[in-house]
């Protein structure tokens, strides 16, 4: 039952078909758009700009051109977007599972053994969270052979891009506006986008269930974050349409300034925090020292509301993912056997190492797997020969560090023309394209308050790089046509 | 007949009254809203920061609180808007008022003279201009000693700011709103600022009278503005509002691209023109050669609104402003004593160097006087011991250069605390304000369609600072809280 890619399906414009001078006046048109809206981040060329908010701006990279998407696929993705939601709630409360199932890389990678020893803690501990909201984003590319929707991740904590990615989609429909008479185009054929406020909506009914109308809602974030104004529009949104006070810590601000009442209320800086909000704290490097781990572990003892909880933030791991790809472990955790089929039907192959077949079959074409370690964050993955070197190598080790990977069927994306914007200037490229798809979910108990697909997340990137991070600077921020 | 300042007008807060948490606090808030909002200028450290948008962008400088100004002024100043639109346009009308009384800066300044040169042509020409279009705005300064609104100077050309000034006052209404609890104020009590929409009305109209759906209208630039997003919010208001297409070009780029057809259309790079905006030309710098004053002339002898026409031009010109000081002058422009009075009364003392009472009295008190060449756009007046200088070597030369020239009264208006964000960083400063008021007037032949006070302007200045402009880097953006 795979869903066929309409071979009607054709991007709404080839960017070979737009004269020079037309492409001039799109990206200026960008350009500007893109300046008076927020639609920016801080200029990597700057020291001050991911420190200081007002200077040493550029706007966002992103594509001058929606990327056409195939309708039925665009569905299905919003689709399953509610019954992951569902699985990671329900992953997260088998404490054992995630314990057993993580606890051969617990030997090999330290960050996910101090992620687990916390998570130990907090089972001891045994303190029901009645409260639990999720802010995830599930990661697709189209197989160009299968035609299959695939999901590459799972993101369960600091989910990026819920500010600019809505502004990508008005920036597209305003283009297409414009420009209706040179862009044969239907501008209401990108699909409304509004994850910015289902973020806040999500974040501020979870303030609200938490119930200190004097409490706020604490950002943990980086020291240093060039992609501030994405989470700004976030505070922005929880400000004027729900009027919550959002504050900005790092994690070592929040070892020195934090502390827990008796009652386990968690105070920063003097301010009572209902709602925790990860902006950092997804890889080991935003851990320097004993400090930052210090306070994650004070956080996750508080009755703060954890945007991800420890347990949300392992059940969204790649280990976990690949677990969950396994024969019967889904059923495990659903019952129905329609949504079981549905999320089943995005696995790309998932094979840990100690599957020999598998590891013999990447060594021989390794150009078909990738090969992911636990970090998070991008720009870690090995693609091609050197897959095949890292598996030698780990053989001839023989440590056990082979459970610090995984190996994933490689997808070959369709490859398009794009025109991609950065820091002013306009190239047309060979790209392939990535969607995410945001979801919230907040649960008081066992009443279920959201569970809902958020708005979604285009990224274009040039097809001959590997990687995909937007901040890490290979990719760019797009929105989709329906077709 | 004066209007007191009430003595309770109080700023709203003493900035020393403002504790350093707090100020930190209202200064990063400031920051992020000025670059989600827009409020943006390029960065003046950076070359292409003036030519390509989207990139190199700071915010716009700006004050953090809204400087307190008596309600009773801003009534006034509002209140006579309509009465110098018209005063503008009934000057603009008498070209032998306006040669005659310029006829001696002509031949000391060859900026003036080439603008004369063209009104001339036009004169002989003798074409009717059926639609005549004013975006205007009116400084003031509060003088501390008399309590008195004195007018500045009246700019009929490339009226700045109309769309970052909204911005301003939307910011301070915002923080105010926000530190409710830690500053006591009433949003409320700072005026609605729609210059930007009220600024695109009257060109919507303007282009609606000239009639061809298919024209668009022109704003003229210099090559190099960093001050381009306070323009692009009025394009953007044009396109969004009301579906109005805007091209810009240098005077040198409509030498180069612009043609006449032969009812007059004018026609650049293929488009009709129907509105042409200047911002650019009011200054001897923008015409680098021949060519930006036969581009001038081009779109003179056009059919295309010209905004300013070349007489508008000369009637905002310091001879102009001088000489409708004189007594008896404003009775030839207008009819109702009453309008008179309000106008007079705003009018600062204003002499031509011809008074030798007056010049007399400047070198022997020159700290009394401002000396005003007739150049416009900021950093030329003359203060203190230099009018002195500038006076005794003009009588030295007696080449009759001293037409180039007028003394004004210098106006002193009150010294307050204000703190100014510039790149990031706030600074505590003694300061003085000048408010501007914006007109917008449009007339098709003896139909009035618009005639109306249009937002506001505050700028506010370091105290020892003379000079005013914000684009200079003297001044920063500021709104008005009335008291």
């Amino acid at each position: 039952m795979q869903t066929q890619v309409e071979d009607s399906a054709k991007p709404i414009v080839d960017p070979h078909d737009i004269d020079a001078k037309l492409v001039q006046k799109l990206a200026n048109d960008a350009l500007v758009w893109c300046s008076l809206r927020g639609l920016l981040v801080g200029d990597r060329n700057s020291e001050r700009s991911g420190t200081v908010p007002g200077v040493d701006m550029v706007h966002a990279p992103v594509a001058l051109i929606p990327m056409s998407f195939p309708e039925s696929h665009w569905k299905q993705a919003c689709e399953v977007a509610p019954i992951f939601n569902e699985l990671v709630d329900r992953v997260s409360q088998d404490g054992e599972f995630l314990q057993q199932s993580l606890s051969r890389t617990r030997k090999v990678d330290p960050f996910t053994s101090r992620l687990l020893e916390i998570h130990s803690k907090m089972l001891e501990i045994n303190t029901i969270e009645e409260i639990r909201l999720g802010l995830h984003r599930s990661d697709y590319m189209l197989d160009e052979q299968t035609k299959l929707l695939l999901q590459i991740e799972l993101n369960t904590i600091s989910s990026s891009f819920p500010g600019l990615s809505c502004l990508v989609s008005e920036l597209h429909r305003s283009l297409l506006q414009q420009y209706r008479e040179d862009i044969a185009s239907d501008p209401n054929r990108i699909p409304a986008n509004n994850a910015v406020n289902q973020f806040a909506e999500a974040l501020a009914k979870a303030w609200n269930e938490y119930g200190d109308p004097r409490a706020v809602i604490m950002f943990v974030v980086q020291a240093e974050e060039r992609n501030m104004y994405d989470q700004h529009w976030l505070s922005a949104s929880l400000r004027e349409r729900h009027q919550v006070t959002t504050i900005r810590k790092t994690l070592a601000e929040i070892d020195a300034l934090g502390e827990l009442q008796q009652d386990g209320t968690l105070v920063v800086d003097g301010q009572a925090v209902a709602v925790i909000y990860f902006r950092a704290g997804y890889a080991p490097s935003d851990y320097h020292s004993e400090s930052e781990w210090k306070a994650r572990l004070l956080m996750e003892q508080s009755r703060a509301v954890k945007c991800p909880s420890i347990s949300y933030h392992l059940a969204g791991s790649k280990k976990i993912q690949q677990e969950l790809a396994k024969p019967n472990v889904l059923e495990r955790f659903l019952e129905n056997k329609d949504d079981i089929a549905k999320l089943r039907k995005c696995f790309a192959g998932l094979w840990s190492l100690d599957e020999s077949d598998i590891v013999k079959d990447a060594i021989d074409r390794p150009e078909l797997y990738v090969m992911k370690p636990q970090r998070e964050g991008g720009g870690n993955n090995i693609y091609g020969e050197d897959v095949r070197d890292a598996l030698l190598k780990l053989q001839k080790e023989g440590t056990g560090s082979d459970a610090a990977y995984i190996l994933m069927q490689r997808i070959f994306p369709k490859i398009s023309h794009s025109i991609l914007m950065r820091e002013g200037i306009s190239h047309k490229e060979q790209t392939i394209s990535e969607l995410g798809i945001y979801g919230t979910y907040l649960r008081n108990k066992t009443e279920v308050l959201i569970n809902q697909q958020a708005g979604y997340l285009m990224r274009t990137k040039v097809s001959s790089s590997n990687e995909g991070g937007v901040a890490a600077g290979f990719a760019v921020l797009d929105s989709i046509y329906l077709v």
